[in-house]
């Protein structure tokens, strides 16, 4: 679904009698149970009158908006773009500019890998108030619902949260490498968490190990983290790779590297609520 | 507040008839707010029986659990502990092992620095049943309610979270230096945050110039993240140590490093919701 050609709706009169923008309020939609939405998410979602929102959110998040609201896909999703981030921040604007409160919803947190903060500078630089509500992780919510602290005393004094989304203008995901801080990644005693990296996920391996880390460090995938068809696929940063293909990991799905993974066993044995589909 | 000799008030009979412990439930209070707690937390503060709480959870928070519930303070706070770690892990098997549930209550999130993971460990160990809601954590608080985006793809494209925690025994917090991976954390284009450092906030700021940040990089302290009487100092690597003794910050704070922070006067100019004693 697209909204590119779609006359915006606006209401002339209304936008000639304002000068008062809308305010822009970005939510963060957490990692998809609604349960994990905060408190305040929950009650701007159920009060939103036109909802900006991305492939990420999952449609029990976009369910608590009212019926007459205007919900808008903007989403990205493996390099097919319902709008390009400009046209993203191009319509958030005039839809602002119209007197409309706007409420632009991401997955996850909006300020970490959400481009929020490309979003803010331009409702900013355009006087356009806005506000930010904070939501889980997809790694906090991967990491509460399987059982992998993310930090802790005795495996990870750090947590390292990456993107694996290649360069911009590479086109081909078979042959691009991510352009990442290699050397950061690959230290020892931290956790690693890399977000939409799956089509990179043998090179984000080999290059781990090529920067140091053990080929035998525990490493694993998480898609849909908190949703009932999550699934975990464990393996070390030798195997995960061919893990991954044989179970056919879809993106997007988290990347999870460090010692703490090889706690997951342990805690699932008592661990409340893990999906059923969960896989070790 | 100590409830180290305070007998536990068991009942004995419902003791002896059941051998199914309580279930154990590690709630991320989040950053203080109590409106950026999660759906699911808010949910089991409200039927809470048991709660054992930590001295990072606000009062606002607590107060959402039911007066009829026991409230056990277990907190630390600059090395004065109400229990030791062993002391809170015993405790919370105990309580469980008679056969209530009992809502852990730890602030920001369980598995991000709030040794959730020792006390999941050692729920598994014994066989008790636990779930763990993940919370909002500080450095997310304040990124959002203070207009600091974690990433971007200007300045930064990873983020990472360490402790500034001295070292086991190290007791003169003027003479020890945390035991950080300072050249994880002195790496360009990356938002850094250190929770519980403010105490050694001048060698955190030496260490990372000696490993290769400039002194110009923007560094800023937070004080009580995502609470009304929330502040900010902002200055660089060199000046943030003179300015958080000039302006008295005390601990608990973040310590955020990285170019991010240049953004943030910008998107003050229309960020709502700044609390009033935000200082720049």
């Amino acid at each position: 679904m697209s909204v590119i050609d779609e006359p915006l709706r606006f209401d002339a009169g209304a936008l000639a009698a304002t000068r008062v923008p809308g305010k822009v309020t970005l939510v963060g939609a957490g990692p998809g149970d609604p349960d994990l939405l905060t408190v305040k998410a929950e009650r701007a979602l159920r009060r939103a009158q036109v909802v900006l929102y991305d492939a990420l959110v999952g449609l029990e998040v976009l369910a608590l908006v009212p019926e007459a609201a205007r919900k808008l896909f903007v989403g990205k999703r493996c390099g097919h773009h319902a709008l390009t981030q400009a046209a993203i921040i191009e319509l958030m604007l005039r839809l602002a500019r119209s007197g409309q409160p706007v409420l632009r919803l991401k997955g996850g947190d909006p300020f970490i890998f959400g481009r929020g903060g490309e979003e803010v500078q331009a409702l900013a630089a355009e006087g356009i108030p806005f506000e930010v509500v904070p939501g889980i992780s997809a790694a906090q919510g991967a990491a509460a619902s399987l059982g992998i602290p993310l930090t802790h005393r005795d495996h990870a004094s750090a947590l390292v949260f990456a993107t694996g989304h290649l360069r911009r203008g590479a086109q081909d995901a078979d042959e691009a490498v991510p352009d990442l801080d290699w050397a950061l990644l690959a230290r020892p005693n931290q956790t690693t968490v890399i977000y939409m990296g799956t089509g990179a996920l043998p090179r984000i391996c080999a290059q781990l190990i090529a920067h140091g880390l053990a080929g035998d460090t525990p490493a694993a995938t998480v898609e849909r983290a908190t949703r009932p068809d999550a699934r975990l696929v464990k393996g070390t940063l030798l195997s995960l790779p061919a893990l991954a293909q044989v179970h056919a990991v879809q993106a997007p799905a988290l990347i999870v590297v460090g010692s703490v993974i090889g706690l997951q066993a342990e805690l699932a044995t008592t661990l409340r609520g893990l999906p059923q589909v969960a896989m070790v």
